[in-house]
This record gives C-alpha cells, sequence and structure tokens, in this order.
C-alpha cells in the first residue's frame, strides 16, 4: 500500500464516485427539468484545469446521448468564457466547475452573470463563494480533500457535472449511462487495487523520463488531458496529454528511444488505433506504458483494466492508476505531492483557490 | 534570407491569405446564404492536426462575433466527429477542413453523410477526393505546396473556413472581421520579414532544448497548438501547445532552468495574463521566447509583431516567425523538413494524405 495522503485520497475516489451518485442526483434531476422546462438550448460548461478536462469529459458523453434538437453543450475553459465571452441569451445556460467553489473565474462569470443566466455551480465545498453566487448548487460527496492535487474530487465533480448533463435528456434516457457511472466506481476500485504494488518499479523505471506522452481516444482524451496534469502537477514532468489519432498523425512524427508513451486505452471504438499507434512507437524504441484490459504491443508496461471498464468512463477509470504512478514517481524523485513545493509559486501568482490547500498547511 | 521550400513557402502565406480572401468569398457568402435559408443550427467544424487547429480558430472567432440566436459552431477533431458520430438532424451541417482533400476522417464524414447533411469542405486541391464528395466546396488560393509541412495552407485554409463561418452572420456583419483578415497578411507579411534575420542565432540558442511549452491566450491559443505542432514537425523536439492562464495554473508548476516558454503575446485580452505569466518563468530561471509587438520581460528573446496585429487574428501572423524558427532549428539540428524523413513513418502508419508529400518526392 503506497503511503500518503494522496494515495489515500485516490482509493477514496470510488467511494467518492458512489456518494455523488446518490446524493447530487436530486439536485441534479431538478435543475436539468427547471432548465427543460425554460426552453434552454445552449449550455457552457467552463473550468480551469482539472475541471476543464471534467468540461470536455462531461460534454462528450452528452454527445454520445443526445439527439440532434437536444440542447448544445459547449466546453470552454473559464478563462475563454470570461475574458472573450460569447453573447448570451434566453434560451442559454451556464454550468460551472470548481472543487474548491473558489476559481476566480469562474467565481467572476457567476457575479458577471447573476440574476440573468441560469447558473448551476458544480462545487466539492458547501459554503465556498461559488454556492452563493450561483442559481443552482450542485455539490458533489465523498468527503473534503486535504490536499492541494485533486484526484477524488475530480472524479466526484466530474461525476456530478455528468448526472447534471444527462438529466437534461431526461431521467429515462439518461438512467443507461447512470448506470455505467456506478460500473466505473467498481472498475476503478478494482483498477487501484491492480495498480499498487505495479507502481513502485514502474516509477523506478521513468525516473529519467525528461517528457512523456499521455494518449487516449474519446473519452480517455479528457482523461489523458487529466493524467498528464497529475504528472505534471506531483511528478513536475512534462508531460503532454493527446488524442490517439492527433498523436499519430503528428507528434508521432518525432517519437523515438528518449520518448514515453502513457496509453489510456479501455475497451472501445479507440483501441485498434491505440493499437497501430503503439506497435510503431514500439518499434521505433518508444518506452510503452499501457492502462487497459491487456496489453497491446509486447514488452510494455500494464496498469491493468477490469474487462467492460468503458472508455465512456475512461476519466473515472484510468486516471486514477497514473495518478498513483505520478505519486510515485514523485517520491522516487524527491518531491512530496501531498505538500508540494508550488504552493508558494502558486500564491505568488495570485492564485489561491487549489483545494485542501490551507489544510495541508494546517496539518 | 532563409533557403529551403518551406521558408518560400512561409514567405507565400501573406498572399495565399490576399487570394484567398479574394477568391472564396463569393462561395463563402453563397453557401452561407443557402444554410442561412435552410435554419442551419448547428455547424460541426471538423479536422485533423492542422486543420483542427484551424477548426477552433475559426470557431473562436466565429464566437467573438456571434448573437446568442446565431447558429451554434462546435470544432471537434475529424476523428472524434467520424468515429463518435453525434447524432445530426435537419439544423445541422458540417465544415470539413483538409488541404490535400485527402484526409481519411474527413473524407469518411462526407461519404457517410451524403445526401443527407450539408457539407461544406474547405480544401487547398482542385479535384481532389473531397471536392467530389461534398455538397459545397470553398477552394483555398495562394497555389499549390510541394512540402508535406503546412504553412502556407494552414493560412489560405483558415481564411477561407473564417470567412464561411463569419458569412453565415451576414455580409453586413461579416465585414469588420474580413477587414482584420485583409490587415493580417499584411502584418504577417512584416513578422516574417522581421523574423528572418533573428531565427539563426535563436535556433543556435535553442539547439539543446528538450522540450518547450508554446503558450497563447485567445485566437492566440489555437495558434501556439499550430506553432508546437511546426515545432514538432520540423524540428522534432517536444513543443506543447497551452492556453496562457492554463499553464498558470498548471504546468507553471514545473517551469525551471530547464524549460522554454515561447509566447505568442499580440495585443489583446491576454496579454496582461502572459506578462505576469513570463515574469513568474523568467524568475524561475526558464528561457522565454516573445512574438509579440515588444518585450513583456527583462532579457527575452523576440520576434517582433507589428503594432495592431490584433490577437484574432493570431494564427495567422504569429504562427509564421515560429514556422520560420522552426525550419531554422531542424537544420541546426541536421534535419531536412522539406523532405523529413517522417514521410515513410507516415506511410507506415497507413496515412498518405500529407499535401505536396508526392511533389517533394519528384521534385
Amino acid at each position: 500500500m503506497i503511503e500518503g495522503i494522496v494515495p489515500s485520497e485516490i482509493r477514496e475516489g470510488p467511494a467518492a464516485i458512489r456518494a455523488t451518485l446518490s446524493s447530487a442526483l436530486p439536485d441534479a434531476r431538478r435543475v436539468a427539468a427547471a432548465w427543460r422546462a425554460t426552453g434552454v438550448g445552449r449550455v457552457f460548461v467552463i473550468g480551469n484545469g482539472t475541471s476543464y478536462h471534467s468540461c470536455l469529459a462531461s460534454a462528450a458523453l452528452y454527445r454520445r446521448h443526445a439527439a440532434a434538437d437536444d440542447p448544445a453543450v459547449i466546453p470552454l475553459t473559464a478563462a475563454d468564457f470570461r475574458i472573450y465571452r460569447p453573447a448570451l441569451g434566453p434560451g442559454d445556460a451556464i454550468v460551472g466547475i470548481s472543487s474548491s467553489g473558489e476559481f476566480h473565474d469562474v467565481v467572476g462569470v457567476a457575479e458577471e452573470v447573476r440574476g440573468r443566466t441560469p447558473f448551476a455551480a458544480i462545487v466539492h465545498v458547501p459554503g465556498s463563494t461559488l454556492t452563493h453566487l450561483a442559481s443552482d448548487v450542485i455539490l458533489s460527496a465523498g468527503g473534503p480533500s486535504t490536499v492541494p492535487v485533486m484526484t477524488k474530487t475530480f472524479s466526484a465533480t466530474l461525476v456530478a457535472t455528468e448526472l447534471l448533463l444527462l438529466e437534461l435528456l431526461g431521467s429515462a434516457r439518461a438512467a443507461p449511462a447512470e448506470r455505467d457511472i456506478a460500473a466505473a466506481a467498481d472498475a476503478a476500485e478494482v483498477a487501484i487495487a491492480a495498480a499498487e504494488p505495479l507502481v513502485p518499479a514502474l516509477a523506478n523505471a521513468l525516473a529519467d523520463a525528461a517528457h512523456l506522452f499521455v494518449v487516449g481516444g474519446g473519452l480517455a482524451y479528457p482523461a489523458a488531458l487529466e493524467a498528464a496534469l497529475k504528472l505534471k502537477e506531483m511528478a513536475l514532468v512534462h508531460a503532454e496529454g493527446t488524442e490517439t489519432w492527433e498523436m499519430t498523425s503528428g507528434a508521432a512524427t518525432m517519437l523515438g528511444p528518449d520518448a514515453v508513451v502513457l496509453a489510456l486505452a479501455p475497451d472501445g471504438p479507440a483501441r485498434p488505433a491505440m493499437a497501430d499507434l503503439l506497435r510503431h512507437a514500439a518499434a521505433w524504441g518508444s518506452r510503452v506504458i499501457e492502462v487497459g484490459p491487456s496489453r497491446l504491443v509486447e514488452g510494455s508496461a500494464l496498469l491493468p483494466l477490469p474487462v467492460g471498464a468503458v472508455e465512456d468512463q475512461a476519466p473515472l477509470t484510468a486516471v486514477p492508476p497514473v495518478a498513483l504512478l505520478a505519486f510515485a514517481l514523485a517520491r522516487r524523485r524527491g518531491a512530496n505531492p501531498d505538500r508540494p513545493d508550488w504552493i508558494e509559486r502558486y500564491h505568488s501568482q495570485g492564485l489561491t483557490h487549489i483545494l485542501g490547500a490551507g489544510k495541508a498547511e494546517a496539518s
């Protein structure tokens, strides 16, 4: 068992998914029904960093289930939406994701549209600033976070966002996807337990890696962005998240023995394309790590996902094993993600919203 | 003057913008008017790599000018749109960007929706496969490309796409943005001429860089993605494109003396945030290169943009100087972007659509 607060929170992730499914669903239903009743036609989903990855993932999941005449869901970074505000009308609504409820651009938008545009805040911290400004609040669950690197709060706020968007389709159409989310909690638990004993050796093997690529298709693409961010925040290594097909026709030009490719490859429509990419990457001498039900290329390292872990839920199932790896790699390199040095940097940049940072200071 | 086919095509970019403005506008007007007349409500803009960056840039530019009741424009990668096809209805239309007119996923979508959903192809090569499949074709101009790395065809196809989307707002509302595009051709010419004598020394200084970040806000963000791709394709260096505010609260955790930050910083709402980021990056020991009207931090290298080069046109003005730098860096490292080694890799992956590759082989 890997010691540390971040690993504990990673292990608490599946329970946070279940808790959010149960506690947030009534609010998601209520808000979605109200929005449907007023004829909402465009829903902007905004957030920053981890929360932006939730915007991308929830919008993609929604697109899988929506009909052509359902509302259009548009994910944007919080800064882009705030600074280059699109014109808003009576058919518009906003979903703002901020675990801490304090991220400045999301809070800023909530203030600026108050009383004019419906704004549902997806927040993990009850009583935070955003909960007072938003017309609607959906709290994610699973207990407080006490570290600045988000893992379980990513899972919990993503699920809360997915519930709200899916319920825009009505509860009957949302039900199958909601069952998939419940199954993802179980799959994440299996994946985390399987990763624990494998991660230390893998961290040793990656100790000298200067930069790497994290790759995925479909909803494994926002999962790759999030996994890459965990590697940056914890292991302080330059990890870039990219889409499987985009990688193949772009960055693959520069793959060689110095490169590491970390593949998020659950069962799904992207897996054949991933197999092609990884075969080439391995032939060009790159090291390959896979997160999937089984190896696509011989000689790769595997962090196993249970069979049946669906690609639509890759952010919930494939990210936690990589987060564990990022933590182990950080410790191997002498960093402490439970109290990262960059907290001071973060504050020096005028940023203060990081969830759990205050508590980590106090603990 | 930097010798090579790619540098020649970079210098031809501004003329390609002007040629496209003049030759594509009538078609853009005609298609947009027809779509408006049939009540199009959602426009999906799809492409891969460079063309995907055009999707992001053109959708962002459109959003700056659109009212709440104008059609929603949604950019997606060609693979995502094809493999996870959203449900399409009578209010939908598709814009597919492929300079060669041969990229498989764009061609695949055009085949699959033929006769059911309006599909406007933005293509640089007359007579290519896509031109036979699409219900509407808008050709970008500026003469053929004879190298596999797109520079002038990026500018030309982006302008053609922007014209089509802007004309969805009607010609009167499109006019100011169209004037900005014309001005961007002049600004790009100035920026390219200014970069020529500066780029060789800068390439020498970057010869040992293992990986770097290319950063921008607003439309300088898709410009950063494109500039990073040019660095990957030509200099074979790991360059990641990222948004200014996302970089600040994410990847900035890992900036240090090994890092290089290449800032696309035209005048505009993102410039103050860029100044903050660069001051911190410099204080943490990172090397800084700026593309902007003047230095934001002391001691940085500057590739100058003319004053008045607007952020909305950053993909047309800020990318070419970086493309010149990427070419010079490639030559410094012994690579030849006019005939890159990766063409064989590309074909081995089953990809064949790269524009100019055949002609480069023949020349």
